[in-house]
């Protein structure tokens, strides 16, 4: 696959929106004022051809050759996700887990055809849709990689139902530049929106624009297609249905073990185009939680309610006077939102909030906002970072309100902890990105300093002391990363046994061969 | 169990509230003025004594007696649910179903114990929560019912996260009293509220009071706790959560087959305050249709939405015009409605629709209204109609709004024709009980003359058209009343194939002896 803007191998997103060397040079600059970070020199990213692949296991037969590639570009592409680890990984030119080829199906035949085979000779096939698991979701040395980027339109539009047919492969924005015409938006923002897919979103119930009631996309899946190897496993659009346990949400965060998703019937959204949003700041973080905790429980509904603890709201809005800042945004495509906005806004004096900028309100089709383009933008400086030795990552869950003050305390006692003894430093941050009537989904982000040739053994110390904690805490080891292999260890304790052999034996009905994601979720 | 005021063995709810004979011969006279209603007597309920029980297969062992009952009115009053069918056969002294003994568990390990011994005998288990099954969920010759009425507690109350850890056994009325005092409610109201369990809303993704965006009992579910016959199976109790597939929603709509739920963290409510509704009425059907549907798409989420056409306006509502009804009902325990309210008005006048009784607002604690009452005392009446060989009876699915109009029109044509072929008349009604963004979940109503000691037969025609043509017009089998057995040979049409064979691995692990509620949902 030669196209003319090439996405990289070994980080995020495009090659030629990496950060250039004076970005990285002032992003090293701005690091070097905390303690710890001085002194970072910004490594070479590696040329492809200066790396070894290994040498591939199985070659793709006659019958699947037009849809199959083994070249290198393809190969190192499809090697990782786009976690820390994986980024150092790659970085540092070790590609040991590569597939042995990767296949770019180009309908769903292609899908049975590649899974066929795979069953018949015993080959793991791993279901890649844009290769942005953060959790080792599409790594397995040797695997057939099965990358359905090619099945990437919206087939069908119900205007009236307003719920369109897509196929699963289709990336965010091609998404969305498909429904604009109808007037439609999916409205489904991850960070990962630029560079993951349909398929991918539904396979590890993802999160995405909508800070509260639909926060999953779980939320918007009418029907669901997928290929199994014992077949087709379709079920009907229905809107709402109490017959049986919902076959939709067996495949939903089934991460590839069950089968390829191909295509889903999405509910779509007017577009907005009533806005209303405030920044609201709160010299007490506790003060801020439980004012959340007030707008969570009000049924308002807003679609962004993101609270920033002081640390992240200092880094990522520029609030320097060590408040936290609630952001909140409604918005609507069929009334004024108004009414919605003063009445959370109140909810926030009640708990000692102040609006230095008071509440926008605005109409009409607005662009995407400095905040957003920002945060998708976030990756390309984690790769920077990465060139830099500076260990950076995130982890997430979500737990009751009940639950939160103690389990927010024990995350940042223990990742201190563990950054002063591996690091030497670094510190810790949190921001609410979901948030439910019972308990928020709490999002933390770690920078330190690593050592050059380290960095793997110590965010791994890093890693373990987190998911610990969060699972000690009472919280889940993922609100929206998914599980892969990565966080499989906690995963595995927190999920009930019986969940366990069942999930089990569905995997045997489906995948007698067991040949799909081998290592994710549960073992055979 | 003797209490003092006892619930029919074979009807509806308590015996005391029964229709009494003028009541019966009123709805007699007022039927009769419909053609082929008219010289309706009304028949004697049955005595229990003088009704025969089949001997009982198997009898309690010592180990389990202090909790069981051979007693003729516990097998008698556990040997149907409350659909027609089940209905008709008990009044009409056929007990041939009737459970070999009941099992009315005092705790977990009560439901350990029962549950080992079956397995170890090869005798099945019925899980009976309230018995409001419509479906056959619950009916099974000689097996053992497992009633867990005793388990009957809220347990704990966690303010800060608005959620109560409640036993499966509570009945509707029983579970808001131990709530209320804490201020709190579930508020799941479905028509089976005062004679249905938690558990059994759980086990059949009830349908309950909020006709937007909450609907199912699913919606409210913070974890839950299953005894299967392999082990407890409990869920964290966490808001949100991205961690594989739910395990929750594979016991949701379970009913029964994977394990008896005993337990569950519920997301409770705070009581409304604020209320404002109308009643919207529309010369068009069809445009009280398009006027929902907008309201539906405009996230604005009223508690109440439920359209009635004007069949079901004029019988239900007294509306005498011919109009369609729309019931709009907004609350809140946080904030004034008006703004709400005023925008569904004014989307529904863009159809046509007016007000003649204008918005309706109110503050403060509010008493169920008269349409609630008359709502839960509805099944009453089916069983003085019973009594007086009318068929009565409800059958309801979810479609999508671009095939609502089709389902509609295919569903009233059959089964006008069936009512005319098998009854010589009677009539069908439709409500929307329930609106989704992408489609409505019509609820249909039927009555028609029976032929004494005819009505199974006829009613059988009757029931398999209506199903027939809910499937083929793409709707679902049921959108809040189970499958039980009654509605299998539509849920296995239904049902991807897949979804079926890892459905029925899924409960070989859990359940390897079989023995809980079989023929249910699947077969071995």
């Amino acid at each position: 696959m030669v196209t003319e803007r090439r996405r990289s191998w070994w980080g995020w997103g495009w090659e030629d929106e990496a950060l250039n060397a004076d970005q990285a040079a002032n992003l090293a600059a701005a690091l070097a004022t905390r303690p710890g970070f001085q002194g970072r020199t910004v490594g070479a990213a590696p040329a492809l051809s200066d790396v070894a692949l290994p040498a591939a296991r199985v070659a793709p037969p006659d019958s699947l050759a037009a849809f199959c590639s083994s070249d290198p570009y393809d190969r190192a592409a499809h090697t990782y996700g786009k976690s820390y680890r994986d980024t150092v990984r790659a970085f540092s030119g070790d590609l040991n887990a590569a597939p042995s080829f990767v296949a770019f199906p180009r309908d769903e035949q292609d899908v049975i055809d590649v899974l066929d085979w795979c069953g018949a000779e015993g080959v793991p096939a791993v279901p890649f849709g844009g290769g942005s698991s953060v959790v080792g979701g599409v790594e397995l040395p040797g695997a057939v990689s099965v990358d359905l980027s090619r099945l990437d339109r919206v087939v069908e539009v119900d205007t009236m139902s307003r719920a369109a047919r897509v196929q699963a492969g289709v990336f965010g924005p091609a998404l969305e530049d498909q429904l604009r015409p109808h007037g439609y938006t999916l409205r489904h923002f991850p960070q990962s929106f630029e560079f993951s897919t349909l398929g991918g979103w539904l396979a590890t119930r993802s999160g995405g624009h909508y800070a509260t009631n639909y926060t999953h996309i779980d939320d918007f899946v009418e029907s669901m297609r997928v290929i199994t190897p014992r077949g087709v496993v379709e079920s009907r659009r229905l809107p709402g249905s109490g017959a049986g346990p919902s076959p939709d949400r067996l495949f939903l965060g089934s991460e590839g073990i069950l089968g390829v998703i191909t295509e889903a019937w999405m509910r779509v959204q007017d577009r907005p185009v009533h806005r209303a949003s405030a920044g609201v700041r709160f010299a007490s973080f506790s003060d801020a939680v439980s004012a959340t905790r007030g707008i969570s429980q009000a049924a308002l509904f807003p679609a962004n309610c993101r609270l920033l603890d002081p640390g992240e709201a200092m880094t990522s809005a520029g609030v320097t006077d060590g408040s936290a800042l609630l952001v909140l945004g409604f918005e609507s495509a069929d009334h004024p939102v108004d009414a919605w906005i003063a009445r959370a806004v109140e909810l926030c004096a009640d708990h000692g909030g102040t609006l230095p900028e008071g509440v926008r309100s605005a109409s009409g089709q607005g662009a995407a906002g400095a905040w957003r383009s920002s945060f998708l933008r976030a990756p390309y400086g984690r790769d920077a970072m990465v060139a830099m030795s500076v260990i950076a990552d995130t982890f997430e869950t979500a737990c009751t309100w009940s639950n939160f003050e103690a389990l927010h305390a024990g995350v940042v006692e223990a990742v201190e902890k563990v950054l002063a003894d591996v690091c030497g430093g670094g510190w810790v941050t949190c921001r609410f990105t979901h948030v439910y009537p019972d308990g928020p989904a709490p999002y933390f982000t770690f920078l330190a300093p690593g050592r050059r040739g380290s960095e793997l053994a110590q965010w791994e110390d890093i890693k373990s002391a987190a998911s610990e904690v969060l699972l000690d805490m009472g919280g889940t080891i993922t609100h929206h990363h998914a599980v892969g292999r990565d966080h499989r260890p906690w995963y595995d304790r927190q999920r009930p046994d019986g969940f366990a052999a069942a999930l089990r034996a569905a995997k045997a009905a489906l995948d007698p061969a067991a040949i799909l994601n081998p290592g994710v979720l549960i073992d055979p």
